[in-house]
C-alpha cells in the first residue's frame, strides 16, 4: 500500500471516529445510506465505484475522488476504464477539474509501483 | 416519442445549428471532444451514459440530465438500474438534487408511456 | 394562497408522487432524512428553516427556495428576518444569486397579499 | 429590441423594485457594488462587462449570462470577441455549461436581427 | 486556544493584510458588508452564524467553515446545535460535503478540550 | 521567481507528465483545446488570461488561480487591473471566494518582492 493511500486512509478513520462519536442518528443515517448506494444491485459494485467516481471528480472533491480512486484499484478496475471515466468528468466539467484529475492520476499510479 | 422529448430535441438542435454556424473553430472541437468520450471503448456506451446522468444530475444541470435519460432509455437502461444511478446521484449531491430528479423521474416514467 | 404557491405545491406533489411510486429503498429513506432535519431539536424547526433557505440560496436552487420561503412565512418569519436571511445569503454566494433573491422576494410578496 | 431582450429587462426592473422596495441597507450596498465593480477604470468597461459574461458562463447562472450578454452587445462587443469568451467559458466550465452557452447564442443572434 | 485556531487566525490575519493594503474601494467595501450582515438585528448574531456556517458547509469552503465554528463556539453553540446545523449542511449538500464535516467536527472537539 | 511560483511550477509539471504518460487521446485533445483559447485572437492574450483568472477564482480553484495569476504577471498585467478582476470575481462569486482571492493576492505580491 502506498504512503499516500496508508495515510489517507488513517486520517479518514480517525475523524469518522470523531463524527460519529456524536451519538447524531440524522449523520450517523446519513452515513449508512452512503454506503447502502455503493453495494451491489441491478448495477455492480464496480460500475457504482465509478459513477462515485465521475460525481466526485466534476464536484472537485479531493477526499472524493482519492477515496472513490482507492475503491475503484481494490475492485479490480483497469487502466483503460480509469482513462475513460477521467475523460468524461473532465469534459462535462471542464479545464476547472484537471487539478484534481492530476492529483488522481498520481495516486492512481501510485497504487500500481 | 413524448410530447416532452419530442420538443426537448428540437429546441436542442435549433440552438446547436445556431451555435455552429458560428464555424467557430475551439467550440467544435469541444463539441467533437464531447462526443467521443461517451463511445464505446474499455466502458460501453451503455455504462458512459450513466456516468454522463450522475454526473449532470450532481451538477444540476436540467437539460444535461433530460438528455443522458433519453439516451439511457435508448440504449436499454432498466428501471432498477435508472433507480440505482438516481440514489447516487442522490446521496453525492444532496437534497438540493431533488427538483432535477423529480423532473428526470417524470421524464423516465413518460418515455414509457 | 397565491396562484404561484399553490401551483408550485401542486407541481411539487405530483412529481413526488412520481418518485416514490418507484419503491426504491435509498430514496424513500434520503427523503425521510430530508424531513427529520427539519424537525424541532436543540434549534426550533423555525431556525432549521432559515437555515434550509440560505443554504438553498447559495446553491441557487430555485423549488429549493420556494420550498423554504413557503415554510418560513408559514412558521411566522417576519419580514425583517426574511430580509436578513437573503443578506447574508447574498454575500455568501455573491451577486450570481440574485436573480434567485429576486423570486425569493416575490414570492414573499405574493404570500403577504 | 428583440421581444426577448425587451421582456427580459421588464422582469429584471420589475423583480428589482421588489427587492428594493424593502429598503434593506446592506442589499442595497451590495446592489451598489455590483454597479461599482463594473465602470471603467484600469481596465475598460468593455472587458469589464466580458469578465462578467465569463464568471455568468462558468457559473452556469442564465438571468446573468442574459444580462451581460445583452450589455456585451450594447457596448460594441464583435462576434468573434463573443465567441472567444465562450470558448473560455466552454472549456474552464465543460460540458455542463453548453445549454446556457446555446441560450447566449440564440440571444446574440436575435440582438442582430 | 488549540494550535489549529491559532494558526488559522495568524494566517487569515496576515492575508487580510495584503489584501487591505491594496486600498482597494471595491474590496474593502466588500469586506464591510461581510461584517454587516453578521450582526445583531431581527435575528441575533449567534443565529446569523449558524447561517454563514450551514452556508459555507454546502459550499464547501473549509477557511469559512472555520471561521465560522470558531465564531460560533464563541458565542456559545452547544454541542446538540451545532450537531443540527451540521446535519442540515450534510443533507443539503450530500455525501460531498463529508470531508469538510469531518475537519469541522475536529475543529469543534479541539476547541473543547 | 519565489520559492512557491518555483514548487507550484514543477508540481504542475511533473503531474501532467504523469496524466500524458497514458497517452489517451480525448484527454491529450482537452489539453490542447485548454492551451488554444487563450491564444491571441480578436481579444489578446493578455485579456484572455484575465478572463481565465475570473473564472477560476468565481469557481474557487486555487490551483486554477495560481496558473492565471502567474500567467497575467509575466503578461505585464498592473496592480490596478489585477484589483479590478478581483473586485468582479468577489463580487460575482460572494464572500466564499475571499480565502482563494486572499491567496491570490499573497501570489501577487510576493511575485513583485
Amino acid at each position: 500500500m502506498s504512503e499516500r493511500v496508508k495515510k489517507f486512509k488513517e486520517e479518514r478513520e480517525r475523524l469518522n471516529e470523531i463524527v460519529l462519536a456524536r451519538e447524531n442518528l440524522n449523520i450517523k443515517r446519513f452515513f449508512g445510506l452512503d454506503s447502502a448506494v455503493y453495494r451491489d444491485g441491478a448495477l455492480d459494485a464496480k460500475t457504482k465505484e465509478l459513477l462515485g467516481l465521475v460525481a466526485s471528480l466534476v464536484l472537485r472533491c479531493d477526499d472524493c475522488i482519492a477515496y472513490h480512486v482507492i475503491r475503484a484499484k481494490e475492485l479490480g478496475i483497469g487502466d483503460q476504464e480509469f482513462d475513460e471515466v477521467m475523460s468524461i468528468g473532465l469534459v462535462v466539467g471542464g479545464s476547472i477539474t484537471i487539478p484534481h484529475l492530476r492529483r488522481a492520476y498520481r495516486l492512481w499510479e501510485e497504487m500500481k509501483a
